[in-house]
């Protein structure tokens, strides 16, 4: 698939790519692909991620339920990252961070006070999602 | 300052940085920050980030005028992506690609055809903006 080709792969052979809620705008996660995880992402429209840690291919809510619904990929100019225009599936509100919380972007840098500081509720507790 | 030591920072002393517009909620871009980077946009009040093509600081705008206003830095779970809400400044709409466009994010998959369309309309000739 040539389209794939086009991707500029790192070093490893990934690409990050950050996954934003259709609906809110919301920027949820940022993650990595490589060539199978996006041609699987493409295939089944949700969204398949290469964890690093594990080393394999990270069906995302594969234990937790927690699926991303893929509506749109998109490229950037350099062809060195991808966007991802989701649903995030399995709560309502959507949880994409393994912490329980809506976005894994929860820290907010307070800049006065020099720290980083967590202003975004946990929805679930994290035991009762990954058991 | 302790906040900067929070990051994990990568190999090359990086870390992803996605831009998003606060008011529209669109993802704008996504660059590489190294710890003075991150230090100077906290500072600053504007984005700063690490070109890795001339491996130096990249004062956002420095060339095009097309100056990015933070109004948040956050940090996600893992403490290895940066999230910038910004305003983008220099146009109208925000220009925050060097091809012209609102968005880097301009190329969307075309799952059944097998390739990359770009959909976002060039709002300014690069030509005009890179004197």
């Amino acid at each position: 698939m040539s389209w794939l080709d086009e991707v500029r792969w790192d070093a490893q052979g990934l690409v990050p790519v950050v996954a934003q809620e259709r609906d809110s705008g919301d920027v949820l996660m940022v993650a990595w692909m490589n060539r199978e995880a996006l041609a699987k992402t493409a295939e089944l429209g949700r969204a398949v991620y290469w964890s690093r840690s594990r080393g394999r291919l990270w069906f995302k809510g594969e234990e937790s339920g927690h699926v991303q619904q893929v509506h749109e990929i998109r490229l950037d100019c350099d062809g060195d990252v991808v966007l991802l225009k989701v649903t995030q599936l399995g709560h309502e509100p959507g949880i994409a961070c393994h912490t329980g919380r809506h976005s894994c972007f929860f820290q907010r840098l307070d800049a006065a006070a020099g720290h980083w500081e967590a202003v975004e509720p946990v929805l679930k507790d994290p035991e009762a999602i990954y058991r």
